[in-house]
């Protein structure tokens, strides 16, 4: 076993603090990873104070993980020691229902093991990335090929980049198709650049003007201030898909009425009280449907890495020390973040040294 | 201009009464049917009461028409004097559309004309087929290849027939697939039918459990009672497709916790008051869809009608005469018909030669 030096949640009241956990050596199908940087999600959040009711206590959130291969077990063929690697929302799964053997791990039929709180699915706890160095199974590790100087803002791709890809693969987002993106936060962000390399027509919804700017820059072709009734209509029944990222709860009907026949607004965002309930006039006259969808597969995850290194696609960050998350979770909070944060282990390290 | 005897309501409180209209003389590009079936459809008593708040009086309800050819204009090859025919819920559409290119003309982007009710969508008012014949453009005309003895119990295809065979048709089922129908009226009915016939496991959702046994004589495999939890939880993740008939409000996540991951719930029926908001998590952990369905295209019809006259399928239906029709309102309301009314147009011809 390895002392770890982690970030933890004593209680859903509690702040996050210093605590030491301890990691199995690896096995030999483990790869053991140091631990360079770690992004900052909001299901972090939702975890640590129990907002979903299923935290299991100490809690050490993070699954936007990268960091340096430091060890390999027997069975290890695909890293070596000194790769980069990450590990996003899943460190195991049951590898034999028809989900898993399609390489859609994240709808295990017997449920996945989270990166932290596994316990949900069943199993012993597990602590995540606000943590110095972790131990995972060689199937749930992903090689980084991106530049080494990038690698603080590849950080988020393993948790906002495969949520926002997969759907977007889906429902085979590409050329000639036009793309909605709902929300300018951590996910939509993510989504209106990757959509944008995948080709389509990519139009941003924010309900906030000041973000217009944002939003062409990173990629978006439009940008509409969605509480502006008259620029909605100008949409209306026009979008082949829209990627719905905002969990407050909204109407959603005035998105629906932007699709086109046989079109899908789908949400991977869940609101902690219900979105008002949506027409069903809405759906019937054009075919449409509302869907939903959870991160990405294993597989899929090292697709998205892929093609975000071959895009030069890489969140855009602020980039913390591991003292101020508590701070960082606040701000979270009022969205005061462009657009998602990512925790400089070394400053984790510091305090282990320091201790 | 020809004298047409129907039955019409003046006023959302009126009874339906005999009422006198004049149809237009067959163009060139017009098939005339002297109507001898006409099924009774729920969107019948919604138009005829003005539920929906958009009917236009004095109006003629009936859109399950079957008859038989009576002329037919010059530009007219595909129907004789003589033929059988039948007309569904649209006598127009604009015919230049994407949607009506690919023959999905009840997606028309400029809104198809109702059988009755047409000014829905602009245009002159549209009688239906509480009357003794109709003009209709040849586009819009079925062949009927069902045996002539049962010609009244096929009416109800032209509506209930193709508004469960469309999106059955659409979600792919068929062997191996695993298909949910809730509601076991006019339209869970004709479900029911058709999914056997195209080869799917069937299973027959019901809140009521004296439908069990007609359920399984209908082709169900298993029925369910959807009050019963335990019944429930047995198909948890099961099913491919669930088409779901019940306009009454109703939670849906029952039903959305039955299928699969990746699988569909399709709503034909419009609630006048919204179902309780769906659940985004049970989308969100499968990947599962709700969409709506709106009958369907005219080359589908027919396919549909074919599919039926091949496999024996017709409607379960209790056939009335026209002074009968506003007792049919009453005990539709009631759901006490199975599984639908249609009125013996023989009986509105003997009210017009006795007037």
């Amino acid at each position: 076993m390895v002392k770890t030096y982690t970030y933890a949640a004593q209680d859903p009241k509690a702040k996050l603090a210093p605590f030491v956990i301890e990691r199995r050596d690896p096995g030999a199908d483990d790869v053991q990873i140091d631990i360079l940087y770690c992004g900052v999600c909001h299901s972090d959040l939702h975890t640590a104070r129990n907002e979903w009711a299923n935290t299991l206590y100490p809690s050490v959130p993070g699954h936007e993980i990268v960091g340096r291969v430091t060890a390999v077990g027997a069975n290890v063929k695909n890293f070596k020691v000194g790769d980069l690697a990450g590990v996003g929302c899943m460190v195991d799964s049951c590898q034999q229902c028809a989900s898993c053997n399609e390489g859609e791990e994240q709808y295990c039929e017997n449920g996945f093991t989270g990166t932290y709180n596994g316990p949900v699915f069943g199993g012993e706890n597990t602590y995540g990335g606000y943590s110095t160095q972790i131990v995972v199974k060689q199937q749930f590790v992903l090689h980084i090929g991106h530049p080494e100087k990038h690698l603080a803002a590849v950080a988020p791709l393993l948790c906002a980049g495969i949520t926002t890809y997969s759907p977007l693969a889906h429902w085979k987002t590409g050329p000639g198709k036009k793309v909605g993106i709902v929300g300018l936060g951590g996910l939509g962000h993510m989504g209106v650049k990757i959509a944008a390399a995948m080709g389509a027509h990519v139009v941003l919804f924010t309900t906030s003007e000041s973000k217009r700017a944002d939003g062409l820059r990173l990629g978006a072709k439009e940008v509409v201030v969605s509480k502006n009734p008259e620029e909605m209509a100008q949409h209306a029944s026009s979008f082949d898909f829209i990627l719905n990222t905002v969990a407050a709860p909204h109407n959603l009907d005035p998105f629906l009425n932007l699709l086109k026949r046989d079109g899908t607004m789908t949400l991977v965002g869940a609101p902690e009280h219900p979105h008002p309930s949506p027409t069903v006039f809405n759906l019937i006259f054009k075919r449409r449907s509302i869907a939903g969808s959870l991160i990405g597969g294993i597989r899929e995850t090292q697709e998205m890495l892929d093609f975000c290194a071959k895009h030069n696609i890489v969140s855009d960050i602020e980039q913390i020390d591991i003292n101020y998350i508590n701070d960082a979770y606040e701000r979270m909070l009022k969205s005061d973040v462009k657009y998602r944060f990512v925790i400089d282990i070394a400053s984790l390290k510091k305090e282990a040294e320091a201790a």
